[in-house]
């Protein structure tokens, strides 16, 4: 059993929690905060499933006077596991990275973050090699993630030359009130940083692409015109995404007409929080340019870098060597194979 | 074990059936619908936790290639229950109340239905007698359900002699793609009928109100001008609204800003669904103007109507005749009490 | 001709400009601003019809590259007028003071800044002889403004005791991108600042409010709930409210559903920049409780202060020191008492 | 002076109207709607500037109350002009094309009717000269036509193999309350209308694309992929772009962030209605991929059409047969050349 702990109960903290507690071969020691928020207020109305460590200093009364315990401070953490998860605000991880050092603990830092915090940049399915034994990881960003899901499914098949995206992207998650976007579509400069991301973790594509901000909260989509190094049919393409873990091949026909029915979708699933680990790809997307192919995705951005970010657990604690033994483990003890089987 | 059929696996059926499932004294028959929405989808991926009878004709082929079983059809639903709770969309109701008619079995309408399809227009805790022994009720529509929780409570602690409201309201449920509302506030002719529905479950008071559609999805939100018999001050309100077990005292001094926050709560809970049964009352909106005293509620739409229906069902079996009794029952299984325990 | 200057070409200083320009007996001398904004670059693209003075320094350059001319700087400005209308952003125009100080100089500050900043809290109609000769004036804000409008009609017509309000607010202005919601209500502790604001302008009347942010960009929609001294029944209501040149009396039965008919009527009147000086006042909302009124208003907040501005211009300078004669003369230039004529 | 008529003074027919009446070479005769709509309304506060005939019948009282006189009916407009400009809703465009046939006029579609309505599917640049003479013309839709100026003027310049879009669109009209969506992206099938409908008109171009609805009121966003014949450096790109009359080449560093800035930008300049005849190109999103260019493109989809359907006068009654000497009217007399001046 690796033993893990977090830094940052927020909205991406508190899934990896779920998720490493899903592992049957990780131990999550505990997670670290620096105030009782909301998040740490309903883990406190939840019977306080995880131990919690106080990763601010002066606080202490705030914690007291709500009643809610804490199991030590953050450095007390960090010492107890193998790796942390530091899912803190941008700029505090790099910080952390210090403590991390001092103790000889390895970490992996969210998408926010510098890449120049870790030794790699990461992906679980495209370049997991890479991270193997490594001690400081950077996952990639949530769109950047499942996006190279879908690149990298395609490269592994036939090959991939290059990729040409438009991000449409929502402003701000569930809940936040400290940013939000009205009534307008808000253009960034090209080419995004997802594209320059991809080339990163897979230097040997060519990539570019548009970013453009919507006034929503469920979901990113992603409109990927591709390459491929040999020509695909439809039919193909859908069995290539079909086989794939952690993509789902959907279809508007059914009633998935976008990311506000793949959150009622995943809600009516019984997810926690609604919560969905898979991508989806909108099948009647699927069209050919001449021998490029297009098609949408959609990106659920409060959970799907769970998945890849465990994966990074099992590769810099070298738990498994195999890429698809690895990512196979952390599909299994997710629950993510299942809908698949059935 | 009284036995419980649905009909209409939607947004309130789905809810429905999940707390029905929670009641100890209860037996979920099945669910009942028309076509393999997405939310049947979702049941079938979920393993089919509950029996699904055919309410439509002629479709039994799209069942057969989603591989969905069904065990019967609507009719023989209705059949082996005490009581049908009909989530049907607004007049379908009416057509199967014949069905209960003939097979003599109580029911509860929603809402949407017309007030002359029941006997009785209902509120568990306002008036809960009116409801005993009774065949056909009609719930309050959301808005008027949680807003009525709120007066009620009043009532019951000093008297209230008039209520005027103005409805915040969300335009569509997350995940509707058939109505929306883009950059517009919409005003609705007045008395709002919720203003005229809280008049006929409670005649005593007299009520108005302004209703204002706003392009969100999570939560209405109710500003309430009282006048209460005796004049009270914020802590005495506080107080009152406090004790009662399906009304959250909230502050934004911690972060409940509004509905959102209330949404993102209600998921960081681990609640099904990220819904919340009870209202929220946000403490620093309590003022007061003269002896009028005005505050701001929080109506979680998608499931606040759960524990008043359950309630129903124990009106009309005579399951409980005492109102204390019934209303506690539905919030110990459906788990409401736990958080006002800490 | 009295000499006006404008500090700060934004939002609400354009429109300032443009109907001072409208105002026979006025004589616009300039606008000032710090950067060649999106609104200067319209100016200059309109062929400069108002003289631009630089507020920035360090700046010349970045004007020149766009060929964009300027008649001074801002010292230079404030020496040639008689009054200048600050826009600047909140806390600018407190520093401004002291240069309209030093040159002996009336200014007139908009809602944004500290009530301190001036002599007298300002309403062209409700307190007018207030501002009479006074060298600074600071006008209500739009919600204020609009809403004191209303009241102030109802209060010279029967008097009022107290009134309770619930505003529901734009949260961004069209084209705004630094500030935004989405998919959320947020409620803000009680009671709102118009409440205190309308009991400062109008001290004999009891206020209290409540105020919700909604996710659109096109207008403020306030229910206001009123104790008349005397009973009103409806239809001296509406006669009220018709007779108020800067009041419309609209009707949903005619298509005016809301904030967003009411700017796209603007917009077909082909009033500049879609504006509209009127507040809109919901014939169908009016509603009785008890002896008490209700009603819902429409707020245009991007123009709605512009006419009150340009009042405290007359009331400063002491153009004139009847406020009929005053409000008239400025309503007869704006061109709003058209409509009511027809 | 070729005499014009407008059937249909919604939207778009409020538009066509304005853009009419500012071409020297042409009159207009009037325009025809069925009911007192709030546009009709706004044309009587404005003091009738155009004539209004009825095409409803029954009605006549409707508009006798609100002392909206009208100068005949349908019938009659459309024996007075040389040409209908009909934006009625679809559908009723074919009814009408009876009576323009009974009385041998010509007429010019919009989008929302079916193809077969027309001789000619026309774009005022794209293909003028297909429209010479014509006595039936459909326009390209809102996108589609902003869009063709954009491939149009690439085409022109160094041919054009295939192009593949992304289309971001706007799902409502400011002020439409009939339809809209909340906190969702919706995605359609693909390959989208838009593409198809430029083969139509480019048909040695091929082209694909998919179309995303956001919830948003003012302009789409289309990223187009294209494959030019001959490498094009992004300066050579701006150069292009930057000669076409209808194209506005801009920046995002200097405020221009997407489509509200546009729409802010087009009130500022004191346009009609906040309107803007031209296409926007953000000059940074301009990237390569491979020999391959990507560019983000804001059609302002109220009034986009207006000049092309202009042109299609110009075609039809062949008062210009050279396609730079027509369009080189339609901007002049629309004021759109000058900001090209400066």
């Amino acid at each position: 059993m690796v033993k893990v702990g977090i830094a940052g109960y927020g909205v991406i903290g508190q899934r990896l929690a779920d998720g490493v507690a899903l592992q049957e071969d990780m131990e999550l020691v505990g997670v670290a905060d620096v105030a009782p928020t909301l998040a740490i207020r309903a883990l406190k109305e939840k019977g306080m499933p995880y131990k919690l460590y106080n990763a601010g200093s002066g606080n202490e009364k705030q914690f007291e006077d709500l009643e809610i315990p804490f199991s030590g401070n953050f450095e007390e953490l960090v010492q107890q596991v193998d790796i942390m998860l530091d899912a803190t605000s941008a700029g505090v991880g790099a910080k952390n990275k210090e403590l991390y050092k001092k103790y000889n603990k390895k970490a992996i830092f969210q998408g926010g973050e510098k890449d120049s915090v870790a030794d790699v940049f990461f992906h679980g399915y495209a370049n997991y090699e890479a991270g193997i034994g490594k001690q400081f990881l950077k996952l990639t960003s949530c769109n950047t993630t499942g996006l190279i899901r879908a690149v990298d499914c395609l490269d592994r098949a036939v090959g991939v030359e290059k990729v040409a995206l438009t991000i449409v992207r929502r402003v701000a998650d569930p809940g936040d009130y400290h940013r939000g976007l009205t009534n307008a579509l808000q253009v960034d400069k090209a080419p995004s940083h997802q594209a320059l991301d991809l080339m990163t973790i897979m230097p040997h594509i060519e990539a570019t692409g548009i970013l453009i901000h919507t006034p929503v909260t469920h979901g990113h989509i992603i409109t990927v015109m591709a390459t491929p190094k040999k020509e695909l049919t439809k039919e193909e393409l859908v069995n290539h995404f079909s086989q794939h873990p952690r993509i789902r091949v959907v279809r508007i026909e059914d009633g998935f007409l976008g990311n506000a029915s793949l959150f009622r979708y995943a809600r009516d699933l019984g997810n926690p929080r609604g919560d969905m680990y898979e991508i989806a790809l909108f099948e009647e997307t699927i069209v050919h340019s001449g021998k490029d192919i297009m098609f949408a995705i959609n990106i659920p951005q409060e959970s799907i870098t769970i998945p890849e970010t465990i994966d990074g657990i099992r590769a810099a604690l070298e738990m498994q060597t195999d890429r698809l033994e690895a990512v196979g483990k952390t599909n299994d003890y997710l629950g993510m194979a299942k809908w698949q089987k059935k």
